[in-house]
């Protein structure tokens, strides 16, 4: 009987969700990776206990809709942030061989992907035909039964998942372009002293000086507000939730003090979680 | 030589975003449509004088890749946005033939249109085959040649445009799913007494408060902000612009007011426009 740890992961096998958790996951062995088809099945599998751990992308992604990520997790789980991972979204050509690029007929990918890489594509394969694929690593696996014409746009464990070669390396058009994923869990981490903690604030109207309201007990208990977006509520564009990340823990006073004062202003506060901050040395 | 005038939007025909144009446009004969195969094209054409207008997708698109709009007008672009269309995001199943939904076997549509119809898929389509495409418009224009046993998901007028069945509409999970889209031009719309104006503050450091301090501004001239996004500046993940909506005109006293102390505290303010609020009763 296995004992090994089990963790869902966006899928299939050689996504960026997939290159996120290698990264991040020290011991590799000692999980089982379990691929989901949709951000809603990771989620859930988590609520449900059927893995430990979950991995999503919560912003910027190619593959995952990202509001999807935001939106069950403000409106219909109870799952908790446990860790965050930022990555490079770094693209690569893949074909059968190595090849020309003269010699590209057809482009296959997911429609963000082809989109992240327009001046590569427009510049080296002008006129070489898009085909749209569920993911990047679908457009990769697909690649195997093709044409020798034909080049995927994915990532390099993709490439070497399928036994396919790398064409060309970084072929995204803006190279500062970064991913973050989060890990899903059942319960709150512990303070480590470099953490992050995301809130999701449910207004009671939308009025003037609401927004202001809620970031005056930030300021002036010194907090740093490190990301923030309105979020539609459900019944109306005009309604909106706040999703916001704070430098620091639940536990620490400042934190625990100011969502305390937000309690008495706003409809409802959410913990989404606390957790360690990314650091990029934790990089494998 | 006609005069009509040209107007560019996300394409190919039968997009959500040709139908916020015909939703828009109350006299669409006297107008020259213009299909882009991307976003930054719509935007580029009117930034060269190429049209007169452009229209993209800025919040919850299913098609559009909503953060390209937006980082293209913050970092990129001189276009002012000129008006807006928020339509609901309907999803209709469409086929050669009306026929029963266990004779479907495929189903072929954007990977964002069938994510937000995976309720509908999994009850009544389980085990049918979910093929991409670049767009719900090249789903249902690729139906054209294929087998009777595949649908696409799309829009109406996808179907109207290439003669084929609606077999279920409404098909999304979320009926409240709206999407917002912007017209864009070369000058600021004359004020109408029920505007919009949508900005983009860049910030000089991240650090307690400085959102906070932005806010103050429109608290207390009683401005209401009515949607809130921190973007990541284009170098790090660390460094945020804020894209905020205000209600009011760039004309109105305490709106311009705001702006002028706005741009005392931070590195740089831009206007991304003044323009007439969407409001419901303008659908045709």
């Amino acid at each position: 009987m296995s004992t090994k740890k089990k963790i869902a992961y966006l899928g299939p096998p050689g996504t960026f969700c997939e290159e996120a958790l290698d990264k991040f996951v020290k011991d590799i062995d000692q999980i089982e990776k379990v691929p989901c088809p949709t951000v809603v099945e990771v989620i859930k599998s988590v609520d449900r206990g059927e893995v430990d751990s979950g991995l999503v992308p919560l912003e910027n992604s190619i593959e995952g809709l990202v509001n999807i990520t935001q939106d069950i997790l403000t409106f219909e789980s109870e799952v908790k942030i446990t860790g965050e991972v930022i990555i490079p979204v770094k693209h690569s050509l893949i074909g059968k061989k190595k090849m020309r690029l003269d010699k590209i007929k057809k482009v296959i990918s997911h429609p963000h992907a082809t989109a992240q890489c327009r001046n590569f594509l427009s510049t080296n394969l002008n006129g070489a035909e898009i085909i749209a694929a569920n993911s990047t690593a679908e457009a990769v696996k697909i690649l195997k039964n093709e044409d020798d014409d034909i080049a995927a746009i994915g990532t390099k464990i993709a490439a070497k998942i399928y036994d396919l070669q790398i064409i060309e390396s970084d072929i995204e058009d803006n190279s500062d372009n970064k991913t973050r994923f989060v890990f899903l869990g059942n319960s709150l981490q512990q303070r480590t002293g470099k953490d992050k903690t995301t809130i999701v604030c449910f207004l009671k109207e939308d009025r003037p000086g609401s927004l202001y309201n809620i970031l005056r007990e930030f300021a002036r208990r010194d907090i740093n507000l490190t990301c923030l977006e309105s979020r539609p509520a459900k019944k109306d564009l005009g309604d909106y939730v706040f999703i916001m990340d704070l430098d620091g823990h639940l536990h620490d006073k400042n934190i625990f003090e100011a969502i305390e004062a937000l309690r008495k202003s706003v409809y409802l506060v959410k913990i989404l979680g606390s957790y360690p901050k990314w650091i990029e040395s934790n990089m494998k």
